[in-house]
């Protein structure tokens, strides 16, 4: 009988620039091995990685001001989140939703003012979260002496229903999709339309495990092994669908 | 230290019209209680029901030959995906998206032919799934003197991200979404953004239990005690975003 399990990891310290998550993670004493996956909120990646702006320092440029006066945002914010932006898909109510340069498709181009230590400080997503998702785990692997997989996890809004839900920014050693077209299912019928997620799914298991105000940026899911690879493998950018293919967007 | 689990339910026999689903997961001897939850796929509950359509049966109509010429599929199967379709929302590519007569949006309206006992047999969604759910938690009173929540789910595609997501379609005694909105995170700070589709996230961390032809279309969510009620809540319906308020659709 297969559990899957989530424990957040307890007692991370803030995170600050130039921090080593991973040690950090390694000196918590939270238990994990090569078949585990750490999933890690985006937010103290970033923050370790200086990918922080102080508004104070943001002078908004003529496009921002314009789309502040119809949002109510801050135009030094639309200013950040116009400099993280590939496509602007649509302003309205408050709301940005951009396609990021990554490729992410989310709101304010994944632009956060929540849980930063000190005021007035935005948090952007990683510059390339795939790279640090492999660059944690390789310093798990120096550190722990085993190699579990990496997520890199931020919540997203989604079209047509409410709430957010994580999502893998970046992963390392985690197959992202599991695909299943093309397979028969137990009475030979061709699993026509099944082609699974497993990276948003694991992000999202994580987040059920700890409360948005408890400080637990980290959580290990356990039983997954069978999506857990020796190699890297092809990260979260593999989960990204190319704009021209959209029929839900 | 709070964990999280997910352990599919094994041995469930094959479901047909009339089946007493939450009778046989209580003979199954799947281990459970009040503070658990039942995750089911939605397939199941709806053969138990009878929402099933036998193609030799269907006449297609007008409209269904018109977009059969389109799309490559069985006009048959297209009429059947129109006749539980409100809004036909993209018409592309072999794929219908569909606002379903619930206010679903999915591929097909949800119709699907996979995973079912006899060729040519199309199961439809439950009519009413927070009515399923509900009675389905009412007959685990009955059976098994505990009562868990029950979540019933179906793999969703999403805008922008390639694969499928498991989603909740009803619920009954599961919180379906968590309002950090307007309280303030660790340093003070307004979580302005964060409300969490804790329903959804609970149907892929199941999904993540089972393998797609296992045939294990139950699976037991324990630790999220938190989230469920004794009383059977708002239901799946209040993850649905109101049409006219959505911007990422």
């Amino acid at each position: 009988m297969a559990v899957v399990t989530a424990i957040a990891v307890a007692g991370l310290p803030e995170v600050g620039e130039g921090d080593d998550i991973a040690q950090m993670i390694v000196a918590s004493g939270a238990a994990f091995g090569d078949a585990d996956i750490i999933v890690i909120s985006h937010k103290i990646v970033s923050k370790a990685e200086g990918r922080t702006v102080a508004l104070a320092d943001v002078v908004a440029g003529e496009q921002a001001l314009e789309l502040a006066a119809s949002t109510e945002k801050d135009p030094r914010v639309i200013e950040v989140i116009l400099r993280e932006t590939a496509v602007l898909v649509r302003a309205e109510r408050n709301v940005l939703i951009c396609r990021t340069r990554h490729g992410f498709v989310c709101a304010n181009a994944g632009v956060d003012a929540s849980n930063v230590g000190t005021a007035d400080t935005l948090v952007l997503l990683p510059r390339e979260p795939d790279s640090s998702a492999r660059a944690l785990r390789a310093r798990f692997r120096e550190l722990a002496g085993c190699t579990p997989a990496v997520l890199i996890a931020d919540s997203f809004g989604r079209a047509w229903r409410n709430g957010q839900q994580e999502v893998a920014l970046g992963v390392a050693g985690l197959r992202p999709l599991e695909d299943w077209r093309g397979r028969r299912d137990g009475s030979g019928r061709e699993l026509s339309a099944t082609w699974i997620a497993v990276a948003d799914q694991v992000a999202g298991a994580a987040d059920l495990a700890r409360a948005k105000d408890s400080r637990e940026p980290a959580v290990v899911i356990g039983g997954l092994g069978r999506y857990v690879s020796a190699e890297d493998g092809p990260g979260a950018i593999a989960l990204l669908r190319p704009a021209a293919e959209d029929l839900f967007g």
